[in-house]
C-alpha cells in the first residue's frame, strides 16, 4: 500500500539568556543567534528568555526573509520573553501566564516581574494544523534548598492542562522550551503522562551533542558551576517534545544539542545549549498516535504522580491546584474503578459526591 | 424522519456580591439564595463574586444532596469568586486569569485583588460533552469616566480567545456571568462575533422578568441609582450565552430574570438579577449550529469591531493584546481577500510579511 510521502520538520529551541546589563555579551550572542537561525532555516524557532524587545526587533529583521511569520508573546511589567519565528504560517496565538512567578519578595531573582507563562502559535504546515508551544518555567536557582520546587510544579500542571484543553484540534503538538525541570523530576513526569507528548531526546533515532542530552553545561563559561552541584557535568533542562494526534504520525529523525563552544567565535550563543530537532510526519488515515482525550487517560502511575504533586504542594494559596489534583485523582480513580468493575477504593467516598471539593474542606 | 427527544438544561447565573463587610446582609442573603437552588434544582449554577470560602462552603453544604458535583475557583490573593454547581458530573476544570484586573492604585476597587478569571467545567450531561464558563469582567463603577473600559475589552477579547481556543471538543458552550457590559458595547459584540454564542435573552422564546432584560435594576434597594444615571431604569450587563456545536442544536425555550424584590423577604438576593434559562438540546447526525473553527469566521463586520477596539486599547502594557488584534484583523482581511479573489488592500503589506507584529514596531 502507498503511503504519502513524510513531512520533514526542523524545529530549534533555545533560551537565550537575554537580561541586559546582566547576561554577558548579549548583542553579540544575538548576531550570533540570528546569524545560526538565517543560516539553518529551521521550520520553527521558539526562544526563551527574549527579554528586550529591541533584541526580537533584531532577530526579527535579521530574519525577514528566511522566517516570515513571527510572534512576540507580552506578558507582565518586562514580557514573557517568548518569541517564535517560523518558515510557515502563524493562523493564532495566545498565551497564559502561570497562576504563580515566584515569591514577590525574591523580586531580585527576576522571574516574578517577567510574567512566566506558555505561548501558543497555531501553524499550518503543508496543510496540517499545529499547534506549537514556547515556555519557560520558574528557574531553579539551587536544588538543594529549592524553595521554588512546588512553584514549578504547579507551573508544570498548569502547563499539561493549558495544552490539554488548547490542542485539540491540532494534528500535531510541539512544545519547546526551557522547563527547568530534569527529566525524572516530578514535573516533567506529569507533563509528559498527562499530555501524551514524547520526548525527543529520548525517542531520536540519532543523536549529536552533550553526553545524556545536558543543556547546562560545566564546560559553558558563562555557567556557575556551583550552581550545578552534585551535577558535575551537567544537567538536561530544555526539551522539544512532540506528538502525534488523530491523523499524523510522527517519529523524531534526529536531535542535536550545541555543545558550548561555537567555532570560530568567543564564547556561546547562550548559558543554555540550543536544541534542533527533525520530525518525520506522515498524515495517517484514521491513525496517529493516539487520539486527543479531554480527561487523562486512566493510567494508574498517574495517580501516584499526581499524590505525589499533592504532597509537594502544600502551599495553601496556589490557586486551587490541590483542589484540581483532588479532582484529577478522583477522576482517574473512578476510570480504575470502571475499568476493573469494582466497588470505591475510597473510604467514605461515594457515587454522587462531588469530583472537587475545596483544599480546606472538613 | 424521527427525531431523538430533546433535553432539558436549565441553567441560573447570578452575581452574589458576596463581599464581606461591605455587602449589605450577606449571611441571610446565601441562605436565600441557597434555599432557591435547592427548591429550583437547575441543572447548572453559575456563581460570581462568591468571594468567601466559608460562604461557598456554605452553599456546598446546602446543595449536597440536589447537586452533588461542585468546583470553587480560586485565583489571586483572595480568590475569583467564581462556583458552579451541577446536577451532572464535572469531569475537568480549567482557570484562566485575565491578564489585567485593574490599576494597582486603584486597589481600592477592590478588583485588582480579587484575580478577576473565567472558570471552565466540562461536565457530562446524557452523554454530551458540555463546556461552561463562568466569569465576572471587571467592573464599570462610571459609565461617563470609564478608565477601565480598555481592560474590560482586552478582558473580553481574551475571554473570547480562551472560549474559542477551549471548546473545540465540546457539543455544547454555555457562558453565564457578569460581564459588566451592556449589549451593544465593543466587548460584548466581539465576543458574540468570534465566538458564535447566542445571547439568550435574544433568542428566548419567552420571556419573563425585567423590561428589555435589565439585571441591574433601579428597584434593588442595594442600587446607588446614580451610578446607573443616564439608565433610569437599569441595565443589563448579566448573560447566559450557549451555541451548540457539530453534534447538537440548542434553542432557548425560555429566560427569566428575578425583579428586584423577594416574596416573603426584605431583600433582593443581591445588588444584580438572577438569570434563569432553559435550553433544549437535540443531537443531530452531522447538525449542530455551525462547526466550530479554529481561527474566526471571515465576517467582514468583525474588520471593523477589531479596528475599533484597537483604537479603544491604546494602553502599551496590554500584554500584546493589540499585537493579537493586529494579527487577528490581518487573518481576516487574508480571508476575505481569498474569497473576493482581489489583491491585498493595505498598502505595503505583501505576501510572506509577518501575520504579527510588535505593537511597536517600526
Amino acid at each position: 500500500m502507498p503511503t504519502a510521502p513524510a513531512i520533514k520538520l526542523r524545529v530549534f529551541s533555545l533560551n537565550c539568556w537575554g537580561i541586559h546589563y546582566l547576561s554577558q555579551h548579549c548583542s553579540e550572542r544575538y548576531e550570533m543567534i540570528g546569524q545560526l537561525l538565517k543560516e539553518e532555516e529551521h521550520d520553527l524557532v521558539l526562544l526563551q528568555e527574549v527579554w528586550s524587545e529591541s533584541d526580537y526587533l533584531f532577530l526579527k529583521k535579521t530574519l525577514a526573509h528566511s522566517h516570515p511569520y513571527t510572534h512576540y508573546f507580552k506578558s507582565g511589567v518586562i514580557g514573557s520573553g517568548l518569541a517564535v519565528f517560523s518558515k510557515h504560517k502563524i493562523l493564532d496565538t495566545f498565551l497564559y501566564r502561570y497562576s504563580i512567578n515566584g515569591y514577590p519578595y525574591m523580586a531580585h531573582h527576576g522571574d516574578w516581574f517577567g510574567g512566566k507563562a506558555v505561548g501558543m502559535v497555531i501553524l499550518d504546515i503543508c496543510d496540517l494544523t499545529v499547534h506549537a508551544y514556547v515556555t519557560h518555567l520558574h528557574a531553579e536557582y539551587c536544588r538543594e534548598k529549592d524553595a521554588y520546587l512546588p512553584h514549578r510544579v504547579v507551573q508544570a500542571w498548569e502547563l499539561l492542562h493549558f495544552i490539554r484543553h488548547t490542542s485539540g484540534g491540532a494534528d500535531l503538538v510541539i512544545l519547546g522550551g526551557d522547563l527547568n525541570m530534569h527529566p525524572r523530576d516530578l514535573g516533567t513526569r506529569l507533563l509528559l503522562a498527562y499530555t501524551g507528548l514524547r520526548d525527543s531526546y529520548t525517542e531520536a533515532e540519532r543523536f549529536e551533542g552533550c553526553e545524556e542530552g545536558i543543556t547546562l553545561i560545566a564546560e559553558n563559561p558563562f555557567i556557575n558551576k556551583k550552581e550545578l552541584e552534585p551535577f558535575e557535568n551537567g544537567i538536561r533542562i530544555d526539551y522539544i517534545l512532540f506528538k502525534g494526534l488523530s491523523r499524523v504520525s510522527v517519529k523524531c529523525e534526529s536531535l542535536s544539542t550545541t555543545t558550548g563552544s561555537v567555532p570560530g567565535k568567543p564564547f556561546p550563543y547562550s548559558d543554555h545549549e540550543a536544541l534542533s530537532g527533525v520530525l518525520l510526519l506522515r498524515s495517517e488515515e484514521g491513525g496517529g498516535d493516539r487520539p486527543q482525550r479531554c480527561s487523562a487517560e486512566p493510567d494508574p502511575g498517574l495517580v501516584d504522580m499526581v499524590n505525589e504533586a499533592r504532597t509537594e504542594v502544600k502551599v495553601k494559596t496556589l490557586q486551587g491546584a490541590e483542589d484540581q489534583m483532588r479532582l484529577a485523582v478522583t477522576g482517574l480513580q473512578e476510570r480504575l474503578q470502571k475499568h476493573s468493575q469494582t466497588q470505591p477504593v475510597e473510604q467514605g467516598r461515594v457515587q454522587g459526591e462531588p469530583t472537587s471539593t475545596p483544599a480546606n474542606s472538613p
